[in-house]
């Protein structure tokens, strides 16, 4: 299905392989949320907290359960798995890049990288000596491909993304405008006077369906390479350090912190602007909420935290008056049971 | 007035709106504070810990209020809001950009674009079809400026900074280098196996008067649009997610993390390297000190904060285990009450 | 000695000015970890966590110190410093960056800028007014160079980094992609309804021997400088904010934000993602651990650190809500203590 301005229900739920209760001749020109779709729009249902807009929104159309199929009066989209049916009917309305196959005349591409025909290289693009770019990839304007690098087929990186030399990439990755693959991991030996730097001479390796955000900066090892495996997604701002392993389908959300040799297991989640030190080992099945450190490995699938919840500053002064108290507060708890004890 | 090497001192307060005490021909050549200024310069007094260099300052000229007009044997410059008047001296003395306007030849503008012809274009700047470019505007060397971008007039765009397809800013914006406003917001449904892409079809839509910070981060909203209104400010290597509303001249301090869909009031403050998860409602006027996570919503204005504050790494230590005990102590706490009560 | 594939164990050793015990004519390709390394690559051993790795080794040659010569079977450079001896060799192991001198035809280069002979300019690269670039340095593709920058002699920018116009950098930089240095600090005066603008007038002046990572962000001064001092490493994405001074050999860990004014001793070390409040003195020789928050000046040298240690959601829950009852709690174990005293 070639991308349109608008498309049937019936052209939806086909690509989509689901069942329509309702108008299969539905004109849909675009997605919306229960409350804010309107005429021509198409929502979903999944969270049983908004069970109540099921039946007022406007929605000229809205994908649910099959069990929730009464309790709205609009057409019908049955699924599953409403959310991902409509994370895949997202796809016919994003706008397709505006790009044609071939070379830009303002970039510079060495005559010994290789960059098949079908993919397009935007305008300042570098592309360096050995750089391999595969079929369908869009490399957009003012980006840097490194000595050797390898890019899989139909991957997308945005204007200014810089891929260092040798740094391999899968297939359909999609790496957002600013981030950096390969910059030295930040290794030195100090000899007591100075840092000796340790010269980074690993690499990057990541899987294929991997996205990466704006700014994040995913460092080369120093020896063997930073891994990123398959369907790992990525979100903006993130660091990781060098020699990182980083499990199948692991998401990790924005401004996260994860220093080097960490290795995380398969589906895990990080929150937002979390922190973890060096050489910890994550089980696969972690999830790490907002902000929190991971300061010791974690050998069980389950949701781990850290830090204080918010609180007026006048209280959290007191708070934390005491928190440095804590240790002598707990010794004296533990006299006073002992005298209690022995009266 | 347009941008010299030095004023007198009578061309400043004119500048102002300010009254003068003392020589209104004296030369000024910069600015200072009260304890580094020299001669030829202005410096301003505003708090009053540091009224004892009131006296001893060097500075030729010192905006104060006028009741403190007796401490200083300097030339003065009368303010109710010496600060803010310091603030708008210092655009007097701030280098002039050094462009001129029009389309560097490097630069790769579609002919589907259209660009004020008192805008400047730098060099290797890549300018979309449908993109728009208001009058006056600085786009400097390597910036992206993706199709059917509105950008309003007198807006200044330093080097590489990306804005992606559609995104709308007013008038009179600053937006440093590094800064990506409108990637992909973070957005994917995982259906058991692996996380489907939700496209990201909203915009971002971004008041007049708004400053952005190097390598700043601002994401397209999934359905409607990530706002940002008029006046507000913020700092480097800020994230903000998807669909958040920041109102009106809220400041928003470096390194700070914002999740998706949070709706922040007018007048905040964030603190440098704060966090806040996702769809939360904050009450207009709350402050955030550094480094706090805000994890629910505000209602009223006010301060708040998160954390521990620092301690020696020894005695913290022992702070930590005995927070993990904390649960325990305060049951133990509660169970001693009562033996004592009952005695 | 110029670069090869590989060295003799003689040539290596003669390169650190080091004794082997052994055949110096074993030629070494590369480098590996005790435990990953095969033959032909050189180890170190510097952690005796892994004494026995010793003795099983695949290496070809380790450096280690002469005491635990013993230990091992095979072919050893000796040190008093093994790490330090391991990051000079990994100097020999670098690939040499793929450039040669001159000024690429796609670079945009002012008349009046000085560039030497011995200098590379690469694509795309804008270089302004009144800027001087030392000899040897490696300019790569898309960087920006402002006016009236001076750039020390045998530095390297990798790909896309700015350095704002009269930034001032010693000799030997490392700077890695996306890093912008001498971006507007982050000050305002508030009028009461608006944010009126500084105009930051200082620069940001490092000296020699600093390396900064990919993404990070140093603003300059809003009056004087911002001071990089001489061997400084910083990471990836960490802010400084304007007017800081950064002592000399501090290190500085990866998405570590430090607020403006802030005063760092030598040899000091930042942890990852660890922040630092405005206008705050801090000794020499000063660690702060992994996403601490230093909001205290600190006077004696010693390890600093912040947060609560990792737990279990469900556990971190309930003692977050002892947290927010501390001070109640301290002043119950107050009263408790009186009781039992009294009795």
């Amino acid at each position: 299905m070639t991308q349109k301005k608008s498309y049937t229900l019936g052209e939806i739920a086909s690509f989509l392989g689901a069942k329509i209760i309702g108008d299969d001749q539905c004109e849909i020109t675009g997605l919306g949320t229960l409350s804010g779709a309107g005429p021509g729009q198409l929502s979903f249902f999944s969270n049983k907290a908004y069970i109540d807009q099921l039946s007022s929104t406007q929605a000229s159309a809205v994908i649910l359960e099959e069990k929730f199929a009464e309790r709205s009066a609009t057409n019908l989209v049955l699924s599953a798995q409403p959310y991902v049916s409509f994370a895949r009917a997202s796809s016919l309305f994003a706008p397709k890049p505006l790009v044609s196959s071939g070379i830009h005349d303002s970039a510079v591409v060495d005559g010994d990288a290789v960059v098949a025909a079908t993919a397009s290289i935007g305008p300042h693009v570098v592309v360096e000596a050995g750089a391999n770019i595969g079929d369908g990839c869009i490399i957009e304007a003012g980006c840097f491909i490194g000595a050797d690098v390898r890019l899989g087929e139909n991957s997308h990186l945005y204007n200014r993304v810089t891929l260092y030399r040798g740094v391999k990439i899968g297939a359909n990755a999609i790496i957002h405008s600013g981030a950096v693959i390969g910059a030295d991991g930040f290794g030195f030996a100090f000899d007591g006077e100075r840092s000796i730097k340790i010269h980074q001479l690993g690499s990057v390796d990541i899987g294929n369906d991997v996205e990466i955000g704006a700014g994040t900066t995913i460092d080369r090892g120093a020896i063997e390479d930073t891994i990123i495996e398959q369907g790992v997604k990525i979100d903006n701002q993130v660091q990781i350090g060098h020699n990182t392993r980083v499990g199948e389908h692991t998401v990790i959300c924005g401004c996260t912190a994860i220093a080097g040799s960490a290795n995380i297991g398969k589906y895990c989640v990080m929150g937002g602007a979390s922190g973890m030190v060096g050489h910890l080992q994550i089980a696969d099945g972690v999830q790490v909420s907002a902000m929190s450190l991971v300061n010791q490995s974690i050998t069980e699938a389950g949701v781990y935290s850290s830090g204080t919840g918010q609180m007026k500053t006048s209280d959290w002064k007191r708070a934390v008056v005491r928190f440095q108290q804590l240790d002598s507060m707990a010794r004296r708890l533990k006299e006073i049971e002992k005298t209690i004890e022995e009266d």
